[in-house]
Parts: C-alpha cells; sequence; structure tokens
C-alpha cells in the first residue's frame, strides 16, 4: 500500500457525535502510536463561535475520556500535537472563504503540503450543502490532493442521491469522493473477499451447486433511542437494508475483481446490484415494535417514541428476499433481515449449504443428517462458525452437528475499529471500501420502486424476532435433510 | 443396528499380550456397563493348565489394574459373571475335541443359545492352525451363529495370504470372518466416511480438481521393542504400509458406496486397491535407525536389538508415493511414510488442497497465499484442524495461516478405544470395519513386486524425520502459492 503522505485532515462537524464518538478515539489510536503517527493535523470545525484550539481540546479531552481513552496514560501532549479549532460561524459563503485562508495559514504554519482531507460530519443531510461551499470556495483543490468523506445517509432514493452525486460532481471527482458504508471497514466485512478467493476450501463451494440460501440479519435490541424524527422519516428499509445490509450482499455474491484493486471490487459489487430481480412485493414483510417488556422492563411502542408521529407507518422491521440472476446465483434465496428491539444485537451473514447430494447415512440407520453452515459474525463478536456433521462415538450410527469456530479478537486482541480502518484508507487514497457514485445509485434504483409500496405493517413485540407474519420469508431453522 | 444377542466369546490365546492389553479392558468397559452387558460370557483358553477359573480372573484381575481399571471400583463381581478358563493343552485335535464339549456344557450350564465368536489372540502366524482345528472338530458351526476373529499379520505376500484364505475357506464363509486391523476401530477413520459423504463442504472438493495431494503419515519414536524377532523377517512395508495405511488409503480415495453397508463399502475398499498403479521402485525409499540418541539417552541402532540379525537389511522407515488411477485422484500423490524411532508418535493423513486458481491477493499486494490443508490425526489426539487464509487487521493486506480445530476428546470425553468399538461390531454381526479377503489380496498383490525388490536402505539418526534421501518423496512444508 502507498505511502501515508503528511496531511490535513478537517472535520467538519467536529463537536458533533460522530466526531465524539468514532472519529476522536480512532484518530487518538491513529496518531498516537498507529499508522497515522507524525502524519496528519487534526483541524475540527463547527457552528461554535466559543471554541478555541485550547477550549477544544478540552471538549475533545473529554469526549476520549467518555470513550474510555483517557489522554494522559500516553502521548499526554496528544492534543497538542496535531489537534485544532476553526469556528465556521453560520457557515456562509463567506464564513467559508475565512475557513480557506485560515486553512492556508495553518499549512504554512504547520508546513504542510495541501494535502486535505474534509470529513463532512454534519447532521443527517445536511452535508451537501456544506460540499458545495467547499467547491464554491475553491476547496475542492489545493497543492497537493483533495478528497472528501460523506456519511450516510446518502439520499432518500433514486431520484435525491442522483441529484447529490450531480450537486458533489460540480466540484468534486468521484476520485476525491469518499462515501461512508462503516460496515465496510469492519474485519469480518473485510475478510470476506479473503476468505472467499483465499481459500480452495470455500472458493469451491461458493455457487448455486452448494449453497442453498444465504441469510444476512441485522439485529437490534435497542429501539430508535433518540434519533425518533429522522427514523420516522426514514425508516429500517432505508436506514439499514439499502445500504449496510446490500453491502453485505453484494460482497457475499460478487464475482472474483480483474484484481485487487478499488474499482475492479466496485465494478463486481455494481454488477451484482445490477444482476439483482427487482423485489417482489410479496417477498417483503415490514414490522414495527409495540410496547411490551424487554428484561423484566416495560418499553415503549415505537409510535410512542419521541419524535414519531403517533399514527405512523414507518417500519421498524424488514425481512425480505432478494434474488441474484446470474450463473452463480440464479435461484439462490439471499434473506435480509433487520429489525429494533429484536432480542439481541447480532449482525451475521449465514452460508447454508445444500444437504449431501445423498441420504447415505439416513437409508439404512437412524441418523439423520443437517446441512453444513458457515456464519459470518459482525457482532456481537468477529469471526466465524462452520457448522458440520460428525460421528457421534459408538453404536448405532448417528451424526451430530458441530461448530468449528474462529473469533477474531482471540487471534488478533488488538482489532481495529471500522472507522480506524476507514481513516487510514482515506489518507492512503485507497477508495476500495468506499461506495462508488453508481454502487449508491444502482441500490436505490432497487429500493425505490419498493419505497412506493403501500406494504402493510405488522406490529411485534419487543423481544421477539419480529412479526410472525415474515416467517415465510425465513428459512426454516435446524431441519434435517430429507431421507 | 441388530439388537445384541447373547452369545460366548471364547479368546484362543486368552493369557497373551493383546488380551491382557487390549481385549480384557475393552471387554469389561463393554460388559461392566456398556453395549454388551448381559450379553456375553467371555471363555478364555490358553495352553496353561495350571488355571482354573479363579486363577485365570485374579490374573484377569492384575491385567485389569495394570490397564488403570481395578475391578473393586464398580460391579466388583464382574470376574464372577462372565470370566471364565479352560486349557487347550498342547492343542491337538483331542485337545479341540473335548473343548468342544466344554463348549457345549458350557452353553447349556449359562443357558446360552449357541452363538460363538473366536476370537483367535494367539501369537504371530500361529493362528491357521487354530482355525483348522476348530474347522476339524466342528466348531466352524453351531446351533446359533459362529464368528472368528484373526488379527494380523494376515500373511507375508500374495501367494501365503492367498493360501490363508483359502484353509479358512475349507471351513468358514466369508461372513463368519472378521479380519482385525484396528485401525479400523479408531474414531477418526471412522468418522472419514461421514466427515467426506455427510458434510458438502468436504464433499464438493474431495477430487483431484481440488486436492493437490494427500499425506499419510505414521510415526513412531519407539524403537521396535521386544518384537525384535518377528519384525526383522518382516519389516515396516509389510507391518504399516501393507495394512494399516493402507487402510487409510482407502477410506480417504474410495468412492460413495451405494449404501451405508458392510460389503458395499468394502467393494469400495476393493475398486480403490485396484485402481492403485503398480508401486514404482524409483519412488519407495527404505531408512533403518542408527545408534543415537533420544531426548538425551542413549539408544540402540536396529542391528543391535534383541533379536535382529546384526547384517539386517530389513527396513524401519518406508515413504513413498502412490497413485490412483482414477476419475476422481488421478495425477494426485498418496504420500505414505512410517518409521520406528521418529521424533514423536504421530497418525495423521493431511489433505493438501490446491492453490487457489488465482494469486488475487499477491498481483499488488505483499500478501502470500498458502493453500488449505485438512489434518485428520489418529495419534495422539483425535480430531482434525482445518487451515485457512484469514486476512490480518489493518494495512497492509497479510494474510496468515490460522486453525479451526476439532478435537473428540473435547465433545465427546468417554471416546471408546479401538478395540471396544470392533468387539460390538462383532458381536452385532456388522462386518464394515473388517478386512474382506478379497482386500487382503488385492492389497498383497500391490505390495508383494515391491517385496521382491532389493532397495538400499538408507540409515537415519533416531529422533529424525527419516533418511534426507527420502526428501524427494514428500511433499515440501510451508511453501506458499505461486504469483
Amino acid at each position: 500500500m502507498a505511502e501515508i503522505e503528511r496531511h490535513l485532515m478537517v472535520v467538519i462537524g467536529g463537536t458533533g457525535d460522530l466526531m465524539r464518538r468514532k472519529l476522536l478515539p480512532a484518530m487518538r489510536r491513529l496518531t498516537a502510536q498507529g499508522q497515522l503517527k507524525d502524519r496528519v493535523v487534526l483541524l475540527a470545525a463547527g457552528r461554535r463561535t466559543k471554541f478555541d484550539d485550547e477550549s477544544y481540546r478540552e471538549w475533545a479531552k473529554e469526549a476520549l475520556e467518555e470513550a474510555g481513552m483517557p489522554i494522559d496514560e500516553d502521548g499526554s501532549g496528544w492534543c497538542q500535537q496535531c489537534l485544532y479549532y476553526r469556528s465556521l460561524g453560520e457557515q456562509t459563503v463567506d464564513d467559508f472563504k475565512r475557513f480557506r485562508t485560515a486553512i492556508e495559514e495553518f499549512e504554512q504554519e504547520h508546513d504542510l503540503p495541501g494535502n486535505r482531507i474534509f470529513y463532512i460530519a454534519t447532521p443527517p443531510g445536511a452535508f451537501i450543502e456544506t460540499v458545495e461551499r467547499l467547491g464554491e470556495v475553491g476547496l475542492n483543490s489545493s497543492p497537493g490532493w483533495t478528497r472528501i468523506v460523506i456519511e450516510k445517509p446518502f439520499g432518500n432514493d433514486l431520484d435525491s442521491a442522483r441529484e447529490l452525486n450531480d450537486r458533489i460532481h460540480r466540484y468534486f471527482d468521484e476520485e476525491q469522493i469518499y462515501r461512508i458504508d462503516h460496515y465496510l471497514g469492519k474485519e469480518t466485512v473485510q475478510n470476506l473477499l479473503t476468505f472467499r478467493f483465499a481459500n480452495t476450501l470455500f472458493d469451491s463451494v461458493w455457487n448455486r451447486d452448494r449453497i442453498s440460501s444465504v441469510e444476512i440479519t441485522v439485529a437490534e435490541d435497542l429501539g430508535i433511542g433518540d434519533r425518533g424524527e429522522f427514523y420516522d422519516s426514514v425508516g429500517a428499509l432505508r436506514d439499514m437494508v439499502q445500504n449496510h445490509m446490500t453491502q453485505l450482499l453484494t460482497l457475499t455474491a460478487m464475482e472474483a475483481p480483474a484484481e485487487f484493486e478499488a474499482d475492479a471490487i466496485r465494478d463486481e459489487k455494481v454488477k451484482v446490484l445490477r444482476s439483482l430481480a427487482p423485489f417482489d412485493p410479496s417477498q417483503v414483510v415490514y414490522g414495527q415494535y409495540t410496547a411490551g417488556e424487554i428484561d423484566g422492563k416495560p418499553v415503549r411502542a415505537y409510535t410512542e417514541e419521541e419524535g414519531v408521529a403517533q399514527d405512523s407507518h414507518t417500519e421498524t422491521f424488514v425481512a425480505m428476499r432478494a434474488y441474484v440472476q446470474n450463473w452463480r446465483w440464479h435461484g439462490v434465496p439471499f434473506v435480509l433481515r433487520t429489525g429494533k428491539r429484536l432480542p439481541e444485537k447480532r449482525s451475521q451473514t449465514v452460508i447454508n449449504f445444500r444437504c449431501p447430494s445423498l441420504a447415505l447415512f439416513q437409508q439404512r440407520t437412524q441418523a439423520t443428517v443437517h446441512a453444513n453452515a458457515l456464519i459470518l459474525t459482525l457482532q456481537p463478536d468477529e469471526g466465524f462458525d462452520l457448522k458440520f456433521e460428525v460421528k457421534e462415538p459408538r453404536d448405532p450410527l448417528r451424526l451430530q452437528t458441530q461448530s468449528l469456530s474462529f473469533r477474531y479478537a482471540e487471534v488478533f486482541p488488538d482489532l481495529p475499529d471500522a472507522y480506524e480502518t476507514l481513516l487510514v484508507d482515506i489518507a492512503q487514497g485507497d477508495q476500495t471500501l468506499f461506495v462508488r457514485a453508481d454502487e449508491v445509485e444502482e441500490s436505490w434504483r432497487l429500493y425505490t420502486p419498493l419505497l412506493k409500496e403501500q406494504l402493510p405493517v405488522y406490529p411485534y413485540e419487543p423481544g421477539t424476532m419480529g412479526p410472525e407474519e415474515a416467517d415465510r420469508i425465513l428459512i426454516p431453522r435446524g431441519e434435517s435433510c430429507p431421507i
């Protein structure tokens, strides 16, 4: 990979939630002893005019303590070395002009070569104006390279996503744009390509001849928290399925890229999206959580959450079947399932293999056979489990399903957070783990017709796996192979 | 599996080593609380005329204590219930006639229906006379069923094996004959068929397209012990390769049987033997251990062992390549390796998979890829390990070989000894794990030409993996895939 050049990272929205919870801790690790050490100066920018470098550093120090990374332990001077704050005021064009001058002075002062990252960490949907302001004042180019980083949501349907892309592309080339889907930064997700293409054992069976179904689940035990107003305008399909879960689907289904390089990989992901059959509304079930109990404590119904309309029909649960219509996957259902207030926080992809071609063991014996399965877990403990059949000792012949388990944290105790991975990639200029313009549009092209359907939203109790109506969409558990 | 009928088990050679070390402990477990409880009466027979039931039980008690299974703990009356002794004297025909009468009286006394197992546990090579005596006095049939159990060695070349089969078949049908290869009683070996045919994941890759080589190793750290005289007339090829290791080869290579039944399975094993190319002497390397040190203690050279000729050219080490000439395995070397005085006691089959079809990860990165491997271990800890590639966290992209491990004893703490498994199968009349007449002859047909070759025998030091001359036969370790 490329040497990381010295650069300036500007975080716009530098006093926000994302900065506090994710970016600061990640930058702290990467700059203290990690890959960005001595490579980056961090300039936070926000509306707050009261902050100066000193008081911002205080704020950052508290944020890091909250994240369990107190500053004093090692490199107590960290804040002094690389963290600064500039106010963007009301974010007018004039404010941005002043900001540009400030940046140029700042770079001179710190002897930086003009390489810049603009990380737009503003609240949902507000990013596009910031991107345009940057462009209008000429911050879309610099003596070195300039990159912008954009968080989700990226549009809320095909038209809005296209419009956003058009507006960004007016000032920035696609090579400058890093659209974040933080799922792509997780080790399990990155390892999926290694898993598939560096292991003959798995590469050989990764097709419709051997796989009967793929299940992608993102279950959350929490409700929507304080995101009520935003969530109610979005729903689970937009919030989870169109982006994160579709990313997991494309990485699971994609063909081997021509080379292991950003555009070659993203080309293959786009091909999967183009191969997906239009979603059949009869294969989509929505749910919304009711009031109930979790661990003996009462919890509110979705419609009673703050910021949610009392007659809201927004889905907090989706189960759906998707079909990749290509040679590799024809006929294999990809089952996507996500929901709030489910029994536990768990994200996983389950590859269900077909039954052995012959029920050899069932013909004369009492043995039952279960199909192999491979479970790739993103949450709560990144890793994977391989379920296979083993003979029980002694007669009569009986088989038992056992698991081989691999947990990343056991082998690699210092596993990076997704944001650490992504921040390094941005600094290196590696776009592999970022969503390309055509990718995001293809995804919206698929989901937009579904958004226009008025599907029923079935109630489900907190702590359950969603409404019963979804059962027909899901893959039955624990069935043995036919005799 | 069939209900086990009440029967008499006669062990001829009932005061020998096999009885003491293997059969008695196995019978103890099976009759005390196991599958043979109340199903069997055990009658030991031997030359010793001094023994009666009482003194034999004392002998047995000591043997069990030696095996770590003292009688008193549970079922202190075990010996009284099912263990008896009759002398066979000089084993003349008259002795056997008297023995027959004794058996018939014994069965009446114990109200047994006439089902009989004759387990011939006499010293190597002496069994055939016993089998003929049994036949001559009519003990080849009974009011119930009669089965005979035969230990290795079964002949020492094709002619002698054929002659033995002919002599046995004069009195006993093949359905009555249980030729023991105790390797077949081991769980890992039995599980091989489950592994292959009940797991789509492994079934799919079990062929020349995906497997580059198969290595079967039976390494022993000990020398030949007190078997000098016998061993020197036999050598490693006859002692280990022709029987145990060839069994492992056939089970690894065989096609799926028409059904999961003794003859269907043995038919497939015989097919493998018939498909084996004649062994190429240039692909066979012999070794013989010299004097040396193991763990700092001096050990004798093979030729200085008791009972061994001082100018002996008997091999204590064999490495050879075999090729199964069929559609599944054409071109895949099966490497067999065994030896005495190697660094450790270890029996395993290694399935080396091919490299991924494309060096995707090596083109643009510093990553190296290693081929997957599956290691089936019989000794020291039955189980298997799957070696696969996983991505290291963080940049640059690097792969690391990790292992998924399954150990039978962790999941099944009460793993039966091979002899327990085999004794139950004999009592049930299940011949699956026993070597059929044509199987043993096919194996000797393969090895007999090799026995006639005068191959050089290279010296090797104790504690090494054999002579250097064998390296060209073996599969190199740890090589990464070509770019």
